[in-house]
Order: structure tokens, then C-alpha cells, then sequence
């Protein structure tokens, strides 16, 4: 953090000592949400094989009928369903076999009334028939005559030429999250790359003049930079490209260059690190100066996370994120995801609201101060096959009681707190 | 398919035909599970940054404490607690500014009694000091005296060395799948690489002489392989490396040839495209021809789905899929998820099925047929605020109809149906 030369009773007045700028969470995410405008992403070329959850540019059409033949969908013969009208097994329909049909060929004959072909799953319907007789519906007189034993109607155990799809029918609607058995349908259709959206960058600044690198040794008074490792995994969770910049001193005019600089290569910027009001004042302060609107936010009814910052400029987010490991994580799922998921280009189904979820009871009493909303991190525990939720209270500086962790429960913001036996809704990490 | 040339009457026997050999979906899964027995994965040392969704291989020790030294968690200043008890508003305690920590830095003064030093975030407490008052409890009187308002307790406002993690204690256990805050703990304990599981390997084998390559213009009588990308897809979603083998003629020599090499070089051997008799026949040999038990069900009271296969193969688990798309979804599901999931080594808690389910009510009645486990697709409708499940009613060899569903809900092997309006649970696709 900078040297903090400002007089003690002027600190006094800052958001972080309950001045009404601090905002509700639905208030902070309402201003963020409403102001920011986002582009379009870039549409990439991709192979089908790498686009499991990536997410369509485009509407991609059928460019031809599937399949492009009429095919069986069962073993048996293919017939003219008018020749077995009437058959039961006390007075079957006897007809011919004239010709067998060979998988993956165009038959090179055509049936006549009474005539049937033997034909497998996927075979191609010959010229003459309209229907396929299953296998065990008949039985064999001879090597050339069969009896069958029950009626088929003009379709029966076929899949129509175009049935799957017709040319031009729409396949995947743009903004649709590929799935395996989409990726099955393109191939089936010949289409082996598709335009998708590339994927978020996000930008990771980390401070503070304490934080050294994880593959560093430490002295004494120094600490790891545990944020950046946990917001890179949230970011490539969430379907966001994680671009480390490094740990940067607590300097107005290096931090100011480096987030210039990041907010022409990426489309979020976060800060981490800085959880003294000094460093939280000179990231607003380099927020607001790099362009408008600048802070939108900065402090928030939230446990942890209070300090949150957000803002924009120049059309780009930029996220300040308190120090606390816990609180990195409950910011990045507040704020952060929603504007990373918009520019996914995903548009997501109202139903999905993303997270897996667990009822469970709670195994303590919670108390929570009224006014804000609060996160509490709980491990799942089974007893007789029923599902409790232990809290686990350490502070949220330390990044092991996330480890801990199995979910978060969120108690609201009126709300002063839960019972023990409780049920609650367990938020799981996954 | 292989030409047919068995005698009718005999073919009628087969399995599919309603032998006693159909068994439960829970039964062919637990002769499944009952016999296969996991070799515990390969390790691979694996950097942090490439860890996220990866399974612990080892249980994860702590190095070191973790902080290494007592930290403040507020902007303010270090005391000793004794220095404040009993301040109050009205008669506050005195104490004399001695230094200032300097961020990163241990400091190198001691603290006398009555002394404080100014302290943010994150810096370490001087000797002589074991709380911290914060800045908002405090009044400044000039540069060198504040009059601190409140008491601390010994330990107020600090996190204490070793209070995160203490050295040796565990951190991660083997199996646990890392999640970002874990690869943010490891971070911060100086831990940039650690040994996981390799993915498990599942080679899938093609077949059918109907079938071509994706890349592939076709003939009439050709379809494109759509499984082996469904299947692709599917292996990779739960934590598996597909390996595609191509497409094979139906012959006897060429797939036994190929599929005793994929036991060599896989964990899992999925054979796909074969619909008919014949084929299913075909793979049934093979697999029984290469080695103990082989085949364990063929044919499965499930819709659709019913002419799968499983077997054992000298400890790998092999399976024969039906043609169908919707089949090959079901199947996996239900036959080789879980033997995929045994073998990437994560010890699975318990309360996490794996699926994002979600409540919804029925469109329309549905008839089953008792008898069979059915897995109906379904698009997740909203009206009025509320979610209704359509079925998507096409036959199961058609991809499109996968590709338009949301989701599955099952009819179990009892039930005759289900009534409009009635509340279902709807497995998401995801």
C-alpha cells in the first residue's frame, strides 16, 4: 500500500465507515448491469471436435437433407406395406424375397407387388417399398419365401428422407452453448468447423507491496498471491480467458499504465490485492481517472467483500476486489460473472441459473447483522443420510476455511439470521 | 453389418428377440460395477495454473505456516490489547504513535507499553503488540497521540501465524477434484505443481459399412458418423480422453484386430454404429473372443437403449453401443459414466449426483410401456413464470431430436406413464 500520510480524522469519511455510498448488492449490480453496453465478441472458426462449450456465432442451417435416403430402422424386409394389409399368424401375407439390400448402397433393383428385400438397421429403402417388416413379425418358409404375420402401414420402421433435418432448417440458433450431441448433429450434417464467439479475456492485476509470486520463497512480513490463482480458475470456470499481469507495486502511476494498457487487450480488467483503505483509494482514484464513467461503486453491503469496487471506463469493466481470499470469490460471483457471461455471447436460458444446488440442514444457530447480505461458507456433511450444512466461521482472510468449503449459504440483508435445523439452500462449488 | 446369411428362424433366438438375457438397467449396471475392478490412474505432475478440474493424486500437505508471521486484518494501529482495556468514548486511552509498518517489511522496532504503530492491511505486528485497534475506533489528537475509543481483546484484528494453515496439515486429500480456491491455497503455500490423475483414455471404434467420415461428401445409401462426435463429446464433459479410431468395415478380423490394440493403449473400449442383428452379433463375439468374462449383459430393458452391450475384457471395460443417437446418450449415462467416473481417481462426495436437474410439469400424457426404463427427451418451456417439460417424440434414431431437447426425464421400469401436468424432474443436458 502507498504511505498513508492522510490525517487520521480525514479517513474518517470514507466509504468504508458507513457513508449511504455503500450500496445493496442488487443496487451495485443494477448500476453495473445497466451501464455497461457489450459488444459483440469476435466470431473464430473452429473445428467441431474442439467446440464442446463454446458457444455458436451464428444460426448454423442444415445444408442438406438428413438422411439423404429413406433408411430402415430395424433388421427385416423392406416392403410395399399394401402386400401385408390383413396378414396375421392365422392368415399370413407370403411374399417373396427377390433381393437383399447391401448397407451403405443405392439398391440397384426395384420390388414388384409381392416382392420383399432383406434389409438391416440403416439400410437404404429399395425402389417399390415404403415400409420394413420387423425380422421377428415373420417367418421363414424357404430360403426365397416368407410368411409375414403382421400388417405394416406406408412408413412403418422408417426414417424418412429429410426426417432428421430438411436443408435450411435451423440446427443451432446463435448464442447456443454446444453440446456433445450438437457437435454429433454437425458432423452428421458434413459440417466440421463453425463460426463460435471467442472467449472473454479478463485481465488479473495483482498489488501490494507484501505480495510476492507463488513460486517465490518468502521473508518474513511477506505473503503468496493466493488471489490471482483463485480468480484465474473462477474466470476459466465461467468461460473467461485469464490473462495474469503480474504483482505491481502500490504506485499510482505504474498501476495507472498497466490498467491503460490492459483495457486495450481485454474486455475486464480486475485489481486484486489491495485491502487497506489506501490501496483501495488509489485504485478507485486510477479508476476514475483513466475515463468515464469511472467507479460506479465503491463499497458494498456485503459480507465479505465490502470494500468491493466496480466501474467502468470507456465502455470496459473494471473490477477492484478486496484482499480477502473469501471475498474474492463472493465478488467474483456477484459481479464479475454476470458481466463475463454477457460477453460470452451465451444466451442463456432463464431456467439455468447456473449453480448446483443442495438442500440441507443447518447444524448451528447463524446470527448476521442486519444491512448486509452475508455468505457464509458451510461444509456438507451426511448424517443418516441426510445432508447438514456445517459453517465454517474462520475469518475471511484465511483461504483454507474456503477450502474447507463445499458451498456458500447466503443469508439476505433484512434478515438477522438462521436456526439450527434450518433448511437451507447450499450454493456448491463445483 | 456383416451379409446375414443366417436361416431366419434362427435369428429369432437372439436376445433382442425377448430372451430371458435382458436384464435390468440396475442389474446390467451392477454386474457392470461388481466385476470391474479400477486400476488406480497414472500420476502426472501437473504446473498449479493447469490444475483446475484435475484430481488430486496425493494427499496435499501443508509445507509451511501459513502465514508465516501475525498479520493485520484492518487499516489501524497495533497495540498491546492490555494498553486499551477499559477505553470507552468518554474516557478514552492515550497512546503514542511510535512507528509505522512498512508494508511486506518486518518491522524493526519493538513496541513499549502506551506505544502503537500505525499498521494496514495485511502488515505484520511488531514486537510488543497482539491486537490491532482499527482507524475508525481511534481519534487522532495530533501526529504523535490518538485516544483509541473501544478495548481489543489479545488477537482482535489478527489473523496469527499459522492460523490459515499450520505446516503439515492437510490440505487437499488424494481425490479431491481442484477447484480455484484450491489452486489458490496451493499458491499461497509456495505449491506451483503438484501430482494428479491422467485422464482416463476411451478409444471409440466406428463401425459400419454405411458410414463415413464427417469430412466426407456421401453417396446416396451413406450416412456420416454422428456418434463417435456425440460420444467425443460425452467422454470429454466427464473428465475422459476420447481417442477416435476411425471407422471400420464390418469384419470380423478388422475390429478384433483394433479393438485388442485400444485395450492396450485405453482405460475404456466403446464400439459404436452397429444397429442390426448381425452387427451387434459381430461385436458380442469379439468381445467374448478377447479375453475374460467378456460379454456380461447384452440387451438391456432400458428405451432407448435395449440392444446395449457390456462386457469385461481382461479388466477393461468394453462396451457395444447401439446406432441409435439417443441411445448412445442414454447409454453412456447410464453404462459407461460411471466406470469413467471410477477411473479419473476422484473420491465423490456422495450428495452430488452430477446432474443439474430441474422441476417442471408435463405438456402431455405419456404412455410406457411397463417393462422398461423409459428416457424421454424434453425442451424446458416457461410460460407464466413456470416451467413445462415438452416431449421431444421423434424416434430415437434421429440426432435433431437430441439437439432440440434440454433435457431427459425417465419413466421407471414400473411406472405405465405420466399425466399431463404432472411434476417431473428433468436431467439437464449441460
Amino acid at each position: 500500500m502507498t504511505k498513508d500520510t492522510s490525517p487520521v480524522v480525514n479517513i474518517k469519511t470514507m466509504d468504508m465507515l458507513g457513508r449511504p455510498e455503500v450500496v445493496t448488492v442488487d443496487e451495485a449490480r443494477g448500476m453495473l448491469l445497466s451501464q455497461f453496453n457489450p459488444v459483440p465478441p469476435p466470431k473464430i472458426e473452429m473445428p467441431i471436435d474442439d467446440c464442446l462449450g463454446r458457444v455458436t456465432a451464428i444460426d448454423v442451417l442444415s445444408p442438406e437433407d438428413l438422411p439423404n435416403f429413406s433408411r430402415s430402422t430395424v433388421d427385416g424386409f423392406a416392403v410395399a406395406a399394401s402386400d401385408t394389409f390383413g396378414a396375421t399368424e392365422a392368415i399370413p401375407a407370403y411374399l417373396n424375397i427377390a433381393a437383399e439390400v447391401i448397407m451403405g448402397k443405392e439398391p440397384v433393383f426395384e420390388l414388384r407387388k409381392g416382392e420383399v428385400a432383406r434389409i438391416a438397421t440403416g439400410g437404404m429403402l429399395p425402389i417399390g417399398s415404403d415400409a420394413v417388416v420387423m425380422l421377428e413379425h415373420t417367418q421363414a418358409i424357404n430360403e426365397k419365401i416368407i410368411e409375414v404375420l403382421r400388417p405394416v402401414a406406408p412408413g412403418d420402421n422408417v426414417i424418412q428422407a429429410g426426417e432428421d433435418a430438411k436443408k435450411g432448417d435451423l440446427i443451432l440458433s446463435k448464442g447456443h452453448r454446444i453440446r456433445p450431441q450438437d457437435i454429433g448433429a454437425l458432423a452428421g450434417l458434413g459440417i466440421t468447423s463453425i463460426p463460435v464467439y471467442e472467449k472473454p479475456r479478463v485481465v488479473i492485476i495483482s498489488t501490494g507491496d507484501e505480495v510476492v509470486p507463488a513460486s517465490s520463497p518468502i521473508k518474513t512480513g511477506e505473503v503468496r498471491d493466493i488471489n490471482s490463482y483463485n480468480l484465474a480458475g473462477l474466470i476459466t470456470k465461467r468461460g473467461g480467458v485469464p490473462i495474469r499481469k503480474g504483482i505491481l507495486p502500490d504506485r499510482y502511476d505504474v498501476i495507472k499504465a498497466v490498467l491503460k494498457q490492459s483495457l486495450k487487450e481485454a474486455d475486464i480488467v480486475t485489481i486484486t490485492g489491495g485491502s487497506s483503505v489506501g490501496a483501495r483509494d488509489l485504485t478507485a482514484k486510477i479508476i476514475n481517472d483513466l475515463g468515464s464513467p469511472g467507479v460506479l461503486f465503491h463499497g458494498v453491503s456485503v459480507k465479505p467483500g465490502k470494500p468491493m469496487i466496480g466501474g467502468i471506463v470507456d465502455g470496459k469493466a473494471v473490477f477492484g476486489l478486496p484482499g480477502h481470499p473469501a471475498a474474492v470469490t463472493v465478488c467474483f460471483e456477484l459481479f464479475i460473472r454476470p458481466v463475463l457471461e454477457l460477453l460470452t455471447g451465451e444466451k442463456k436460458k432463464h431456467y439455468r441459473h447456473g449453480n448446483n444446488t443442495v438442500k440441507a440442514r443447518l447444524t448451528k444457530n447463524l446470527a448476521s447483522s442486519s444491512g448486509r447480505e452475508e455468505h457464509i461458507r458451510v461444509a456438507i456433511e451426511e448424517r443418516d443420510g441426510k445432508l447438514w450444512a456445517r459453517p465454517i466461521l474462520g475469518k475471511s482472510g484465511l483461504i483454507t476455511t474456503l477450502v474447507k468449503a463445499d458451498g456458500t449459504i447466503v443469508i439476505p440483508l433484512r434478515k438477522l439470521g438462521l436456526d439450527e435445523g434450518e433448511e437451507v439452500e447450499v450454493i456448491l462449488f463445483d
